[in-house]
């Protein structure tokens, strides 16, 4: 069994790490820890653990200790140093936060403000999209994690990215996030009167994952690609749907959009290209770590509109940490992840 | 007091109006009708009305025969006949339906499939968006009441428009509305296990509020324009955001951007367009007929971004209809309708 | 004009208060305070209000000396001084908060733990139910306005208490409310992932509505009341449903139970006893003044289940504040309050 | 492997049972049925199950045929002749529905409306609430699935009732469901802007889960009960709360109470007794086969508060009857079933 420590365990990705933990064949968790509640149990801190897991917080080098992979979900600047402690003691490290995410450091620190510490870690490290950089991942220690919104909108847009039927200018990522992605500390916003029966845009065309969907669509494009991206508050619990918005190359018809999809991601368990017809919901791949893809194309206005939907406490977050946990153990990349998504 | 007759008076845009003609302090419901509910009260099909309005439907002549103006919340096709009764009673009418909305009768004949009944009155009647075409509606007996996606896309483009910032091509509204907008019918997409705690776009880009904004933004802008419109089912009861996309022209500023929108909305009561910093929130204009605005610019990609917030049963349905009968009335336009929105 | 003054404007009552005056023909906001945003304007805090009304939160001083009638929602413990400040500035006073909802001293320290700070006032002081206290409400300066349970409750059991039908022991009043009761602060609790889709009871038979709830009971009924409160927490933004059980007296009758019901509420415009058959909902009465209730009888174990249904912001706060108001100051009891609930 | 057959497959519990036995490690889904989409795919009806499970619905009779055991999932007075049918082909059966729940002829008569077509038969099965009546169920090929109430309701009550604690009259259920108990097919009343926001009770001592909790309590007790049973509709996908209220004997204390729930329950592994100061959530036990009780003491009034959650679709339906199919084959009763409920 692999060892697992969750370092922020009990934020929203971390807690979500223990409880898809529980159900993995081949880990288990080994130890746990937490600044805010150290000392408690998890269970104290979410009730619907109660009896099944109740370990207790201890502190990261407790962790780092016990364990042979550390996931890390924390805010942004705190990972590099656990990293390295990880590296130090020869624990693979897996960070959910923004701290590796990053290739440039002029990028990181003109959206995120901190420096990289330790820039050959930073070098060692691998952005872990399994579906677009498996063969990076396998055999590495430091996996940067990527965001929700980061893992939706490329997954939207790679096939028409990759085989050149869309142009590279004037990309729109408009999505819609369930408020756990806003995390678990009560603010005015996310206080239930107030955010019920509502939706809305938020730092709109100024928020941390634009770099990193930039980095990702460039790197899949081979040219330097600039989005506009603007995400929205949903008033449900879980799930992301990028709208992502695209010109259509001269010539391209919805035929070869939608051949480029299923061609693409033929062989990926994670991704479903949707039938023709249907339109990706966000319904439909609660708590699972499925990514459900619909192509359109807007003839009349000659635009690209895919739709991907994921959860953003599973794709985007613990589930595919556990994916890149299963590439780097060398095993399958379902393992623990199989399950199929709840109907309602 | 205008004696007001509803037709279709137990649709979710009928029982709305009879609700908001209710607080009129001008107009008083005289007569309502249902084909699906004939002889039974309204209160019957919405409990929230029992004691204080227990009118009983009757049929769509009674209706004419006892009204200063008619409303008609019916599926399209049916209007065209009764609005030709209306005229012949002297009886204004204002059509909630689509079969007035759009000049072209080619146009409505490729997205609703029918044809103009009677030539002369599609020419004499007039596209009620009172923010852009309020002369026009002055004096008029037919209106056509735009619908609910294209009362708040063109609201959120059009000073943009009109003062030639953005290019004119590759428009997109992305939108996203409550359930109501999809009507009293149970359905099972709308069923509520199967709609909660969901999202997903659906009619993409060949939705039949399509050719209706483009008509509008075209009549503003002075050239034919091609939007791409995809509109999203949202997990709430009441609201439409409008998310919209657009080139802006080399040279052109967010100041520039921000005074244009200040400029053109300055005299509009129900138009408010926030300050710098806000994001329109449907939450925050449920049960008026307030639009909110927020203007952003994407500096980096060249875009503007402009949300557009309306309740689609109020500004985008029953509070629209009555602000083009005060209009038509000589009355104020804000009769009825100067209500503060909840907080919550 | 009445002056109306708003002490604690920012909370959940106090804007709702500064809403539902903002349409009263016969009363104006003339001031309004708090004390976490003075200086601030209230749309800053709720934007919903933006434009519509921006005034600026001053202190209560302020407020006081502007205001023919002062309005406060405020912690317990607060009301007490300002109730003397405005006796002695000849200036009426509705407490929302709890101050002076207990006659009782003892039971006051028991469950809210001060004392009654000038036992004159509390004397002088009255209970703002106006459905069974109107008499003594007229003419009064000091009135405590009742709770949100409170107010649902015993209107729930009046009829069958006043007319000696059911049992007096081991009443049962088993509540539901929606969020907004719980406050505006934000709290872990009422955080949106964490209270939506969730149901649960909280403070078990220990809730400080339970002696006030008595107490109404124990008025109308002659004797001494001991009842089982259990409220709930609902993830909606708005209402509250009791639903109460009582032991009905031998040989009683379903229609001796309807008969009490209707005969008692017959002029009460904001009762709404309903027809056999449907039950009270919270969604039918949501933005208004009107209470809900249905009487059932549960023959085979000779119990009585009434269910009544308030907006616990409107009859359960607000709108009961005004509602006392309109008579204290000689009006009609429904002005400002004769809205027609919306149907969703 | 288990041969699993699922007969009304396309129904909300049918789906469920799917989507469990998916990942149930010693039995496999071999054949679903569904009158109502014979012919079709059940990720045609549930898009969530799209590519992973792609089951075609057969008939009935084709089920049997290649199942070791079959669910059945239909409406009232159906299962009987089904049941029938599995016995003459040595298949177990447990029955989701109602038709062998109720012992006595005369209650079926009385609340559904039918007649016991095989008397033998219905000698032969045996009421599958395990934490109950575990021995009785063993070897048994017949079983009668409790419904959701009916499971959570007398769960709540059991070590009271056991012990004698509390008297056997006056009981009250007052419970409120989660929208999928009451079914995939789309109605007014759960038309999500009907239903969203709002909560009502409905059929007020008069639904037929009436007699079968009293037939459970009675069980318990030895003596014949009658309970006063209502529930109410919440606007939330999934779980039951009952609140359960009986007077305590003179003298039982709170420790004696809930030192009967803690020893009673002691080796249930589903049913988690929470420590004092909790309230059962129905938040903490979604997508899990777990019933959460919290056990109160209302000192005042000598009233027992007993509050149990469970997910209808899981310890309510699909769950609890993989749980008997455990039993009955002789596995651990967890087996499939041991998942810790999501935090959110």
């Amino acid at each position: 069994m692999i060892k697992v420590g969750i370092v922020g365990a009990t934020g929203y990705a971390g807690c979500e790490l223990v409880r898809l933990i529980g159900s993995h064949p081949e880990a288990e968790v080994a130890a746990i820890s937490s600044v805010s509640f150290e000392g408690k149990k998890i269970s104290d801190v979410y009730p619907s653990y109660i009896y099944l897991n109740d370990m207790v917080c201890e502190n990261a080098d407790e962790v780092v200790r016990k364990s042979d992979v550390v996931f890390a979900a924390l805010p942004h600047g705190l990972s590099q140093e656990l990293a390295a402690e990880c590296k130090k003691n020869n624990v693979k490290f897996i960070d959910l936060g923004a701290d590796f995410r990053l290739e440039s450091e002029d990028e990181y620190t003109e959206w995120y403000g901190g420096t990289f510490l330790d820039k050959a870690l930073h070098e060692e490290s691998v952005y872990g999209l399994p579906e677009f950089f498996r063969d990076d991942i396998k055999g590495k220690s430091v996996i940067a994690n990527p965001g929700c919104y980061t893992t939706c909108s490329p997954l939207a847009l790679a096939p028409a990215v990759v085989n050149g039927l869309i142009e590279m200018k004037g990309i729109i990522c408009n999505c819609a996030s369930g408020v756990t992605g806003a995390g678990r500390k009560p603010v005015q916003g996310n206080h239930y009167p107030e955010l019920n029966e509502g939706f809305h845009a938020y730092k709109v065309a100024c928020h941390r994952h634009t770099p990193e969907i930039e980095q990702t669509l460039s790197r899949l494009s081979g040219e330097k690609v600039t989005v506009t991206f603007v995400p929205h508050l949903l008033p449900v619990n879980r799930g992301i749907l990028a709208t992502c918005y695209a010109d259509v190359k001269e010539g391209v018809t919805y035929e070869d959009l939608r051949k480029a999809y299923e061609d693409y991601y033929k062989d990926e368990f994670f991704v479903r290209v949707l039938p023709e017809g249907m339109c990706a919901d966000i319904h439909n791949i609660k708590y699972s770590n499925f990514c459900d893809i619909s192509v359109h194309f807007d003839k009349r206005a000659g635009k690209l509109v895919a739709c991907a939907a994921i959860d953003n406490m599973v794709k985007g977050a613990a589930g595919q940490a556990i994916q890149n946990m299963n590439i780097i153990f060398g095993l399958d990349e379902k393992t623990g992840l199989d399950i199929i998504p709840p109907a309602f």
